[in-house]
């Protein structure tokens, strides 16, 4: 398979190295690390065992790396105005195109500009940072659950699971992807979006009685919102309480919302916080509680 | 008139200056100014004049003042435990109590500990800090508004009002305190918690439409917990859009809880924030933003 890795980081670099160690035809969309990868190649540092890749095929431009059979997409997600640019010259009359993107919107926004029949979502669960250039460390977890954005039989969806799981991810394909996304932001929300305005990890928010309250209430509005999206099943609400005993395992963990205020980086507020809010307003369904975490991680990092 | 000031901070020791400047026979209780005070006086710096009392009557102990006619009380609230080694002292047959602090639930607690009939209340609006030892500075505003807790005859109180009007302080009276200090939070609880937690001034506030928003929000629910109180009249919610007028004006303002945070010292998210959630919720009121305002300040300042 002919693959096409758009935004190069922590999340692209590691899935896209573990797909060509597998036997896959993998083509990096490089910017900082071009030099360095298309030079030395790349060394991935991983919980289940380091391995590099000592040839890899990077690119400066789209264009040079033209019609992909799978557009893999790992932009943030404030970076979406640049669909047209990155992922326009890698569309061929078969390309599916994939998004591993947080938050919702990201396959709205590529089925308006390369047609929904192509776009298969992912919601994936890795703790991954990119250490120097032409490095990747994965630190954690790296499953990935896929579904159709649009089209209605899953054939293609598993054949892209099994490539994953050739490739050594825990591949899971979902009949909804909605849901899926809604229910990852159960846990986003609260966590992502409290740990980086308190800069608390997790175990610190969950230690007070009032903020494990506050807590599963953001939890529960969001529930509220992702069953007004016309979901195949209802998200239950004892979802929270797992998702809080899920979390209470963690121990000290950032999450990635955390350490990229910690760093300096642009948050993901849109994708993981405005687009829901204004899905599940749609649907008549407010969120006050998320509205205002939205908020306040605005104003702090304005 | 035999005034006995109890919490000589900022605040008590600007009252207790000008009403010892207007003839009244004050008495301060004093501990880190003691040595200072006692020696060499208080020195008021004020945006209405500079001034200098070189001879205090200042104690470190109640017992030492004794019974006052008035007591005037300006501690922090999370101090409220002291009241009675702090303000038994100072009570005879006739003694009034009036307490100037911040928030909700003063005067009760007072009345549990000396009787209703002996309490006042007064919602203050005074912008002053301590200086140097023996130093107060008054930098804006400084009216007060005076009121029964329990007692219906307005005659006591008027009497009071004339004498810090003598004392040069504008004071008014009012026949319901209870609406007087709900009022005060419809400011205090948005600008004096937003602007604490995040640490920016109120015009960074409400110079963003999303955060605007939120303090308007805030107030309302504020707004719908005060008018299930028993008011007399119920406070309107076009008062949340004066609010947000009379802000604007302020310019780059830091509200006292903000400097409390920068400065470390302990905040006074109790009386200014659960008091009045708990009052809120014991008529069926709801806040979920001022309760999530709390829960963050306090895990911010853990």
């Amino acid at each position: 398979m002919r693959i096409a890795i758009v935004g190069a980081g922590a999340l692209g670099l590691y899935y896209g190295a573990l797909l060509q160690r597998s036997g896959e035809d993998v083509h990096f969309l490089l910017r900082r690390d071009f030099d360095v990868i298309t030079k030395h190649g790349l060394k991935v540092f991983s919980i289940n065992g380091d391995f590099s890749l000592p040839h890899v095929q990077g690119y400066r431009v789209a264009e040079e790396i033209g019609p992909a059979d799978l557009v893999l997409v790992g932009l943030k997600t404030f970076a979406n105005e640049n669909f047209p640019g990155l992922i326009g010259p890698l569309v061929g009359a078969g390309t599916q195109i994939l998004t591993l993107q947080n938050g919702l919107g990201n396959e709205e926004r590529l089925a308006e500009l390369f047609s929904g029949e192509r776009i298969i979502g992912g919601v994936a669960f890795l703790c991954s940072n990119r250490g120097e250039q032409g490095e990747v460390h994965h630190l954690g977890a790296g499953r990935i659950v896929l579904g159709e954005y649009q089209r209605r039989d899953l054939e293609r969806v598993d054949r892209l699971v099994e490539a994953f799981r050739r490739a050594g991810v825990d591949c899971q394909a979902t009949d909804d992807l909605k849901r899926s996304r809604w229910e990852k932001l159960v846990w986003n929300i609260p966590f992502n979006g409290l740990c980086a305005l308190l800069q608390q990890p997790v175990n610190m928010l969950l230690a007070q009685d009032a903020c494990r309250k506050l807590v599963r209430e953001i939890m529960l509005e969001v529930i509220a919102g992702a069953n007004a999206q016309d979901l195949a099943r209802p998200v239950a609400e004892g979802f929270a309480d797992s998702m809080l005993e899920f979390t209470d395992n963690m121990g000290e963990y950032r999450p990635s919302m955390q350490i990229d205020r910690e760093e300096g980086r642009q948050l993901e507020i849109a994708a993981i916080f405005r687009t829901p809010l204004a899905y599940a307003r749609q649907q008549g369904v407010n969120m006050p509680r998320v509205e205002m975490l939205a908020t306040l991680l605005e104003q702090a990092t304005l």
